[in-house]
């Protein structure tokens, strides 16, 4: 159990951060939707404190009053169990609620929480919030991806601030840090610690003898893959890969602008030229494959990565792996609502390892397992080469 | 010629009111596309200032100064003579320009054209503003049908405000209007007022006996198809209007719901009960079609309409003919991106007479000639039988 | 009424040719579909039966057994009145009834109708044999520009036979035809010659003076208008025309190849070289349409053709009209499946005059209506200008 | 090495097996491709034709004539190495080159290999050619469920012919095979035996205790599944499982079909009622992967599969495992055309294990690795549970 002032702390801090971050948004910058990837920042600020309401207020305190009827129908996201959930795709079509009618709603549950937790808190109770707290530590991730969406596909190629750092060199050479073959144990530990079901069922792995970069992958070295016409060199490409690159006439990665013979990056800076020493970042599984390949060498899998990451600095880029997102041995889902947060994503998709410039602080560590669609590249997408 | 005075009153009361029915919005109200058919309410603003900018003062008034060079990209609409356009149903996408910075925009060039008007005007300039001005009335319509879209559409079914009556009553019992076979003459006089180019070419066309009627059809007589299994009965509609209500389970007028039974109309003052004396509103041509074909009669042409129009009330729908929208004799575009006005859209669209609750004043008349795809709903249509 | 063994020879002469159009045919080129707009043959064989079966046979022989239960659901096409159509599109997925059987069902019912001919013919059966004899021309029409399709568009560039002259010349030159100004009566005389109701109710059109030519748009004046890059010139096409360019990528008419800089066209004789003085074939309305514009001349409607007619050669290809597809004056469509023959199609269509090199004998007449989607492209499509 | 008589007589069965596969068909059904995952079966034949010629006859012998120089371009499947490919789904649209010509270019292939082979066969053509006769084993299978899709989807029910048995009974009760927790060595041992280079690499995979079913589920099992509503209880499937059966109204197995309430498949030798003691066929791995949760029990991994499989009887039923189609330790692509085979599909699919009715003599073996999208049923697929 943890102190009941360091929750609440923890809670009321989260709260506030995600709010810090829509701090330099206009309030048109809240509304839009421009891909079914990316949800309005106003939807994000409502969704992370429906979660609050619906699984700790509503059940648990006694005499709860709703905010509104119909924000459990129109903040809801995926859950199945709830209601008849809002198709994903018109998130973006919804004016109202108004921006600050969603601020209101937000620091209404913000202060019916503190109000709850002020009383003593149970172990499930303490179970729900840690899950809400990091609920919206993603939903701050996603915020930032999102905005830099919302901002950078706009004619204008818009500013968030001139602070937030995307590019953090790595001032080392690249060295292969050798593994040797045996049996790891991967997984979490079950600890006090707070981590979601996906990671649990600490089991052992037998990995053979590997080599795993130290460095991940730099802009530098993808501009020559690249020049190399890596993309137009069908055999380093898988097949649906190939038809992705060539439906969505994919020639860079996503925010990468060539104007006149020179290629730029745009950033939540703005537009830059191309920092040659930055890590790569927003390519999708098919790309980091196809320059592994081009390498001739591969992704490491997800135990690769887990069974070697304290040999090397990770969380500037979420790192693809090779490994598919699947159960661990044990694995069930939790019943209910709870239970549709990670095991119905389990098929089609790839683990990423890590964490991004954009993962709000606490939230990951070595066994925490993203997971994402093979074409995606909103995010803060890297890799790190393996052999 | 017209006095200036007065071009320039006209002027900026069609600029006053383009804001006035903005009035009752959010700003979060401005920015959302739910439709392709549908734009954002700030796009509109831009638009029609834009179109003064682009054809009076950027060629005409001496040193003016661009209020913002990327402004042209983001509100061009159509105009292939006029740079690159934005794909249409990537307005919704865009936050910026912001709602404010678009007031900002509308003010300098009301202003600069304030300016620019207080000299003398000449015959080439008072025939672009004309267009200029009847323009915007036209979005003035689209305002108002796209705010309703964006309100209705939203799960929480918000009211635009208490007092926009979309419902008129006909206070009159159905009389058959008698028609003479002969000569006609069908089209605009080319006299001082305004008219657009389709409209000109007055001509003769000849039309059989034939019967209009003195009223627009009623939502109570709409029900009674309904009810009768009108949208279930393949023999009465186009085969293309059958595929259409197929795939769009189509059951009824748009904004209509079906609440425990009781049929209801969401209108700009909130949702009320279907008002059976009102004139149906929001149906399809193909609904139009089909209900007349029910009713063993079917829609005048826009000739009958016009040879008749003097003979009925008009006003409160637009009324679809049986006519395709096509040129009249003679009639030819005129160059550059004016002439992309009209007519590039003469195929496949068919000629809507009359105007309906959202026209704005002075902006419709006898010959005008209003067009739009089969299945499109959004505006006030209704219609009137023949025989 | 017409004698009875002029009747029966027609019949039986009409089965005969719809047959002997195949004769050149393998058994795997009656089965394919290769667009949804083109039927496999062998659906041909067996839709044209069908039909006597169903409106004549089935109703009218005493003691008519059907041929197979299932064929009606088969070969049925788009007639809501008579049972669930199959999609149309699937056609091409049945391999079953197989070639020879649907020789067999042909061959029974074109027997049985012998036998059921060979007593009296009442009127009412006389009006529908028509329709049927009538209906199989237009399929052996069909025939002839699908089985174009399936050989056309096989990277083997096959040949339909040797004798069929696609590309008739036009040996005179390019005249202008004035046509006075006044009332010309258009329809057909409904006398004792078969027309289809669509071309009945002959009434009163005022034209205004006219020119039209006496000669068909040649390949030679086509290919200036493609050299003059007419294909990008957005000025000359409808809205709709330009995104059909675009979206297809469109270049030139259907079946034109360019080889090594020069161009060739598909005939039914196989790969040629352009024959410059052979009219245009295999266009849509939009390129006519922009070629018109291109010419600063326009298309003739069908009622400016219908009244000059008698002044020009016609029915060597099918004539874009600027005329949308509209019931005439007092058209009533008939009651049941055969009503839905014409009707149902008078949305968004435009109208075709003449005929072509693929209409068979005694099957069109100055009076005679053909009407299609204004993206089509495989029938033998032409223009005519007017001014 | 193989003896070489061992080796043509190998080579020679299975062209004859092709060839027998295919007696039943009349030639239409030879040519239509209903759905974009089923090929017509004289591609098949001509496919298979074309990897011999294009593999060793084109390469290998000396003054090697080309049956016909377009069909590399009409039968290559899904080389990107070897020239242009055609569209895959347009297969179904070429009724060219015939059922007759396409025999004649097998025979053309098989007698040119026969008189290649008989002189010395290097190792290096002894290695393609046993690819490609297990390639044309791969074709044997999709072969028959090709035909079973072209024949069952036909609304007349076609019948194959009258032996063979899709449904033989598991007689026995089931039974959990327990198994230790443990190193288990998975992998083809690369032996003279012939296996694909996806199977090679054979490797130490750490498995923890489980418990694998002796029987393959059986259709009496899933219809309590479909009854007790599995098809609507949102909490059993995946995100994307669920998207995928309301998109497709999925309510049971392919070629299941409810007849006035009662359940029959459609079979190789007809429709038949529900063989309840048969093993369940033809489902995706959603459906595989809903049943096993509603079991509270899981798929097994593949090497799970791998490592019990002595000690149960397999074979009749693809078998969906939980596992994700990936490469094994160290696995690399071949170079060239060749190496397209496997590993370009390594993303996005799962591994089946095991081997059909369907599946060819000597086809498969314990170490074989098959892969299908996770929507695809029209494959023999079942399922086998873990715990």
């Amino acid at each position: 159990m943890i102190a009941t002032d360091t929750l609440v702390s923890f809670f009321l801090e989260t709260r506030q951060h995600t709010e810090d971050i829509c701090k330099p948004l206009e309030i048109e910058d809240y509304v839009v939707q421009p891909i079914v990837d990316v949800s309005p920042p106003k939807w994000h600020l409502g969704h992370t404190s429906w979660f609050f309401e619906e699984f700790i207020l509503k059940p648990h305190k006694p005499n709860y009053k709703l905010f509104h009827e119909d924000f459990a129908f129109v903040f809801n996201s995926y859950y199945e169990n709830v209601g008849k959930r809002v198709i994903r795709n018109d998130r973006g079509n919804l004016s109202r609620p108004g921006v600050a009618k969603v601020y209101d709603y937000r620091h209404y549950v913000t202060n019916e929480m503190k109000d709850f937790l002020s009383g003593e808190i149970s172990a499930e109770i303490e179970k729900i919030l840690l899950i809400g707290i990091h609920h919206e530590k993603q939903h701050q991730e996603l915020l930032i991806t999102d905005i830099k969406y919302i901002l950078g596909n706009n004619p204008l190629l818009l500013k968030y601030n001139h602070s937030f750092s995307e590019n953090p060199h790595q001032k080392f050479q690249r060295e292969w840090i050798e593994m040797d073959e045996g049996i790891y144990e991967i997984g979490h530990k079950n600890s006090d610690e707070f981590c979601y079901d996906n990671e649990l069922g600490r089991h052992k792995v037998f990995l053979h003898d590997y080599k795993i970069s130290n460095k991940l992958v730099t802009n530098a070295e993808y501009l020559e893959f690249i020049n190399a016409g890596g993309y137009k060199d069908f055999n380093l490409w898988h097949a649906e890969g190939l038809d992705w690159v060539k439906q969505n006439q994919i020639e860079a990665p996503m925010y990468w602008h060539n104007i006149d013979g020179e290629w730029h990056q745009y950033t939540l800076q703005g537009l830059q030229k191309i920092d040659a020493d930055a890590p790569l970042s927003h390519i999708s599984y098919f790309e980091a494959f196809a320059f592994a390949q081009w390498k001739e060498c591969r992704l490491p899998t997800e135990f690769e990565w887990e069974a070697a990451q304290q040999n090397f600095e990770w969380g500037s880029r979420w790192e693809w792996t090779e490994s598919a997102y699947l159960p661990y041995p044990g694995y069930k889902k939790a019943p209910g609502a709870i239970g549709e947060y990670n095991g119905k994503f389990m098929v089609n998709q790839k683990v990423l390892r890590g964490g991004s410039v954009a993962t709000p602080n606490k939230h990951t560590r070595p066994t925490y397992r993203n997971f994402f669609q093979t074409n995606l590249r909103w995010q803060f997408t890297g890799l790190r080469l393996a052999q």
